[in-house]
């Protein structure tokens, strides 16, 4: 496998991703799930080079999702996490990065309590000339991109599973439902989404979705609508996407309780009637079952495509990892 | 190495072992052990497989055994433990388990604080029809049956050690000794032993050993014989297993202190003149020194099989997961 | 690469390392830093052989350190940290290293809050009459000898990349500077640099240098001086070395406050005027921007090593391991 084209060292964020881009990326994940239908799901690609996994914030998914990706690919990996972490010594963030870039990192993952923390340290590594990549895995409420690019391979694979590309979504309608002012993964989708020319329709009580969202849709290839009421956002959508609710919303007074919550916002197969027939859920996971999404749809394979989203985080993730490596020589 | 009878995907509780399951354990483990006197003790088995040891409760010793089993067949493990949770998000364990299976894995081996955990998941997976195996590596009060399978592996590779085999416990006399009641060491041993055609003798204090633990001997190969007292279960015993005392069981009532407990029914050097003078001695571990067992009689390596049995750990695990995974094609 | 000259089993205290043995961990280090710089950072020398971890006390960067360099080794790498710990269970330090021991540990690297513990490891590994190599990745305020060395390493690197060798410091004046008494660190670069020929100074205040360190100079190789003040130690100095400060000496009364030490023992660049023109400073990091060296200063790669070191890191603890792993047949 080679690549010629992708230019962008580090991943930060979705605003400014081409299609071509996002056609590499999708072609790139596509060939890398053929590998992990194999037996021995493993290629040499990054052999030899370092993924530092540096989670500032605690996460299960995601980090193992890259972990595996990066041992698939034959790196070797390093975890950080915060217990045994030398910021409790005081250290600064951009110190331990650069504690990682000397000791060899070749790509850091990095997932931050704070927006713009990855960004900081593709920044500095810029300044210092290195050529280590930067993959922004969650920071803040601002981005989550692989997490979108998992959702838009999903959803592509579903529509054209050997050839998944962006023109496949131009013209579908395309519901996000839920928590989208405090969601990281809803930023990044909603990028993704409006490349694709795709309608993109915000759901979500007005405390979750404020009127400034609307500007997110400014020049974008497809069109974004909000709604305050979940239903015109379902109606006749081919996919919708719900979103985590953090239980601590309640506290903070932005929802009255997890039970209105549901009977307002929770997607539910009745409320699926509105959607086109083959309509599909997607969810970044882990779920509150019986409050963003019902329980038995959760488990439903017609409509759920929630376990497909996790086996594609680790084609994607083996293809940005690929992608972000290759241009070393 | 070729496997062609073994049928069980999942290794839950040694209740229903075969004589047939228990040989191919013993002689598969042994050859492995094989592998580990190499200078490179490392064998291509389960390349590009996943295992995920996802570890609920904290362990030290269990979860490295099962990882440098993993590693030395060359499977590509992940870890998961609670202080990196998204259980903390609320997410079940049936849901933590279907993401790590989204994710790819082959084998998941589960230890939980809970009787049943590793049941469940495993009844899961088999509702949803696919191929990945699960190990109970300790659950609750319930079973730990690899330990158990260790413990039978030291015992008989004692005896032949190029073949170790079922039958040569026959006519043995081997006692368990402690608290019974409490402990998934003991009970998987019950099921191990009994199988054999030994007779087990269980001692401990009355709050410790229920009568209704008679009822395990029910129909098995070998007898089984309750006592209160320590004495008449070592009289002319050929093997001795301690079991870890919780120091809980003190505020709890159930004993009286460390220091009668030990006066009663530790082991020591006195107590083995007892036993046969080739008597041994186990302990699963970590080792209370002068509650269960003396310190000296611990270290000493004509009685104590102590290291041998972590030593056996990682060749019986090896072999559990090589069959475990030797079904897949 | 062979070495047949190399016997030392455990690698615990640099006290009393030969020349032989510092020149031997200089050009081993050299020769795997050249392997560092090709696109695929390893080689196969420990390939099947297990090195533990073994953090009683946590550690971001000597702990990453040690795991990359065992991985680039292509040894298997288990991590014992203390949240996952049977030590909460009540077992003995001891009994924990037995256990990995009885794994199959080829090299333990132990690092723990009390000065001693790798040593009473050694010394029971000894006992057993097993192979084991125990490295002491610091211990309490005793030593931590592979921090001395990749010092070393990065001085000498830095005099004759190609041919790092022990002769290149005689003569250098070397000053290191800060809170010597609580520091392993220090007490390790002592033995080191007193070895080479150099000049040694060491700075701080009373509280934090007792006169005792004087006899740490007697029969060595270099001379040492004691200074309270930190211009005399600095005046045409080669190379200054500072030290961590642990903020907790404040609450000791030991020290008036940050600002004062910083105003007294900081070293700043107006400071380094009293240097030799080239001089260059080392610090062992994680750093105080602003107490021990001023931030500016630490970032300025005209003057600071802090980045180099860290790199070197990498490459003589793959030395060491390789070592002691090479006596083995």
């Amino acid at each position: 496998m080679t690549n010629t084209t992708w230019t962008r060292r580090h991943i930060l964020s979705l605003a400014d991703f081409t299609g071509v881009e996002y056609d590499t990326v999708l072609q790139t994940a596509a060939s890398f799930r053929e590998v992990l239908s194999r037996r021995v799901k493993k290629v040499p690609t990054l052999q030899g080079q370092v993924v530092c996994n540096l989670f500032f914030e605690s996460s299960t998914r995601t980090r193992s999702s890259f972990e595996l990706a990066a041992k698939r690919l034959s790196a070797d990996t390093l975890n950080f996490t915060p217990s045994t972490s030398s910021l409790t010594k005081g250290e600064t963030i951009l110190d331990t990065a650069k504690t990682y870039l000397a000791m060899g990192a070749d790509i850091m993952v990095i997932r931050h309590r704070e927006a713009g923390v990855p960004q900081a340290v593709a920044t500095e590594m810029n300044r210092l000339g290195v050529r280590v990549g930067v993959l922004n895995a969650g920071d803040g409420q601002h981005e989550h991109p692989s997490q979108a690019l998992l959702d838009l391979f999903t959803i592509c694979s579903l529509l054209d599973p050997k050839n998944p590309r962006l023109e496949l979504l131009a013209g579908k309608k395309v519901a996000i439902v839920g928590d989208i002012l405090h969601s990281r993964v809803a930023r990044s989708n909603i990028w993704s989404i409006t490349a694709t020319g795709a309608e993109l329709h915000l759901a979500g009580p007005p405390t979750l979705l404020p009127k400034l969202f609307a500007d997110y849709g400014t020049g974008r290839a497809g069109k974004l609508f909000l709604h305050w009421e979940i239903e015109p956002a379902l109606a006749d959508a081919d996919l919708v996407m719900t979103l985590r609710l953090q239980k601590e919303r309640m506290s903070q007074h932005l929802l009255p309780s997890l039970r209105e919550y549901h009977q307002r916002y929770g997607i539910t197969r009745s409320l699926l009637k509105l959607c086109k027939p083959d309509v599909k859920v997607l969810h970044p996971g882990p779920v509150n079952r019986g409050v963003e999404i019902s329980s038995d749809l959760m488990d439903d394979s017609q409509f759920s495509l929630i376990s497909q989203q996790v086996t594609s985080g680790v084609a994607v993730r083996m293809a940005l990892l690929y992608l972000m490596g290759s241009g070393k020589t």
